[in-house]
């Protein structure tokens, strides 16, 4: 016999976590579309030579590689951004630009497995290439705050930043060189702490104590927006690049307003860096109200070309990634999670067993109202199949004996208060639909 | 630079293709919970050893394996039957029975690549298991009947035959021990006719050729499932394997008649026997109408025990498999896809360069009344934003110039006629919101 398990690092989702999992891509896949964003999907497995060397080193070593049967080296993707990139290279001539796409699709690393961390899971990315105008931006940080008020409510915030700004701090402070380690150091500021990151920009990017002091008074700044972009204006003046990013910056947070954001859900904050070099423009992380220490749960930027190893069309475009996982996670620490054990609300036991084609013909119906039933397949004691929809923690069941076939009747009990009402059989579809809300129904 | 490339027998999924795929997707998703069955995910990966020597020669010789970063040895799964019954071995005390699940997801073979057919491809599979109850074989069946239904309409069939006939007519004749090579020579039989699977029996099965005439004599019974059961009556006396398959197909029958199919949709089909040795009950098959070449698109049966090699729980079940790609393939022939290049159907162009924000109000007002719309990011000219509009083929444009906006109006245009009204802005989302039909809305 073959023990049945699944490699470290992977794992099943069962039915009550699939449940919300499909719940919630749905409601992501809803604002998505409602946007205009279309739906892409590409291969799992890649050429290696389209993977490798494309993410950072980390993701190198962690690349699911081998040979296939053809003596192709391949590789499963770590992302969904390589592929996009790859995708966009081959067909950007057929579909045109501007392109909004969003893939929802699973990724693999083989990473060393911590708490949380899985070798195995779901990316959820949407990005609009083929533009640099900041309407983009705005709808990027649009579409984020959608999704995040649609799962989680209210209590989230989205903390918007701009690379020029501190690329542009970089220049006038003679440190451009330096500026990926400098945003490496200053990416530690809320691990850290400020001493340190001061300390470790002298060390590591050979700043200068008050080089490292203008760089970390930048990111201190606070306040509402208009008062950030106010402070920052001396700071920046003479330089283009950090002026650009002023104005890019406060024309995205006039847009934001006027579309309707409530103020403190979008907000600048000078102090977000987001390591990867990949990113130009703006900048996005999400945090939780009630569970910041979990991290951002939705992060993004604007990037100056896409595709560019694999083609000489630029490609400048904006977007975002939705951690699934993360999200769930979240919201199983925080008892939000509404799990349930069926995805319909309606039971129906199998009582008496010559009637079988009558109870079909009944759950048939229901189910062309709507109303999703489960049917027990087997006409065992009546008990046993309650004690079975109470597992399955089902809202109502319909019982039909043989007194009731013979009447017309059934009975349509309560499964939550215990009450139970006779109904005539021919109106019980009627009855039924009438009674359950549309979000209990079970169908799509 | 890297020539952009997917693996020979990969494709990527372009918006148009997989709009389709998505909307099928939630129709079969729809089906399966309205019956109350769960969805389910597995990895992946998988240990090798779970994977190989599962399924037959062939997709052992397919299996994409390799050894791991921990040295494991691992494998991409090559369907859902085997990742279901190990993860039913591993769950099902919790679980419970019986339990009842979808599982919809990307399979790899590294097969030949042949017209139409893919080394990567979605499988759709449904499942009872835990119970032996006829109930169970007549829900698989309404739920292909609702499944192709939905899809395709009333012009298909579903197949169905019982394993119990044709082995106890074997058994009859003396030839149990033949019985996997007869099934092959018989599956044969809509290729390669009558004669010349007489003859593979006797040289491959060593049947006579009275034997062999037997056995094609009761597969070429036809007629309604009550005439062919009683003309198997006679050919199965005194054989308990075969009369256990007569009074289920009657059963089946029964109630598939009470529960409401029409007669013609549902039918059996003695001479299909589906090569695989793993089924012990109900088979079925189903064609369509208009394209029974493409071969059957949804197939399944009922099994003595699904996960044997990873437990000493026996767990009979019944399933099948929507074999999604293939449908859609069917449907693209019978030119019956629905194609769409955009999941809305309003066009928002950018016009004032300074009204962003107003404009991005307006799409937010629009979106939270369920109307998707897409805004274009840059506010070029109008010509060349509704040429945009055109190849994407929306429905629908609000156009807002410095004009309207002065006098708070837009202009609501129909770009399939060509015609216009001119409408008061406060009052464009209700009257937008009573124009579009629900299903047009791009919202989910």
């Amino acid at each position: 016999m073959i023990t049945p398990r699944t490699l470290k690092g992977f794992r099943d989702d069962l039915p009550e976590t699939m449940m919300v999992r499909e719940t919630i891509i749905d409601q992501v896949r809803g604002v998505f579309r409602s946007f205009g964003f279309c739906p892409i999907d590409t291969p799992a497995l890649e050429y290696l030579e389209i993977l490798s060397g494309k993410g950072s080193e980390e993701t190198d070593k962690q690349l699911y590689k081998f040979t296939d049967h053809g003596g192709r080296q391949v590789g499963l993707r770590f992302d969904l951004t390589v592929p996009f990139a790859r995708f966009a290279a081959e067909h950007i001539g057929t579909l045109g630009t501007p392109f909004k796409r969003y893939h929802i699709a699973k990724v693999w690393r083989g990473e060393n497995t911590q708490a949380g961390r899985y070798r195995e899971f779901m990316q959820c990315d949407f990005d609009t290439i083929g533009t640099d105008s900041v309407a983009s931006d705005v709808e990027t940080g649009l579409v984020m705050y959608e999704i995040l008020h649609k799962i989680v409510g209210p209590r989230f915030q989205i903390r918007i930043n701009h690379r020029k700004i501190l690329s542009g701090l970089l220049e006038k402070l003679g440190l451009s060189d330096q500026a990926t380690v400098m945003l490496r150091c200053l990416d530690k500021l809320g691990k850290i702490g400020r001493d340190k990151v001061a300390g470790e920009m002298v060390q590591f990017a050979e700043a200068t104590p008050q080089q490292a002091d203008a760089v970390l008074k930048l990111s201190e700044l606070s306040g509402t927006g208009e008062e950030i972009l106010q402070s920052l204006g001396p700071m920046l003046t003479g330089n283009a690049t950090g002026e650009e990013g002023i104005t890019k910056l406060s024309r995205f947070l006039a847009a934001i307003e006027t579309a309707g954001i409530p103020q403190d859900r979008i907000v600048l904050d000078v102090s977000i860096a987001r390591g990867l070099d990949y990113y130009t423009g703006t900048i996005y992380e999400t945090f939780l109200d009630d569970l910041p220490q979990i991290g951002s749960v939705c992060s993004g930027g604007r990037y100056d070309n896409l595709a560019e190893l694999y083609t000489k069309q630029k490609l400048p475009g904006v977007g975002a990634s939705l951690g699934l996982d993360r999200l769930m996670t979240a919201l199983e620490q925080l008892d939000r999670l509404e799990k349930s054990q069926s995805p319909v609300e309606v039971f129906l036991p199998y009582f008496v067993e010559s009637r079988l084609g009558d109870y079909l013909k009944l759950a048939a119906e229901l189910r062309r109202h709507g109303v999703g039933v489960e049917f027990y397949p087997e006409p065992k004691k009546l008990g046993q199949q309650l004690k079975y929809a109470d597992k399955k923690r089902f809202r109502y069941a319909i019982i039909i004996g043989e007194d009731e076939f013979a009447k017309n009747l059934c009975q349509f009990k309560d499964l939550q208060t215990g009450t139970s009402k006779e109904m005539n059989l021919a109106d019980t579809t009627q009855m039924i639909e009438s009674t359950l809300p549309h979000s209990m129904r079970g169908n799509q």
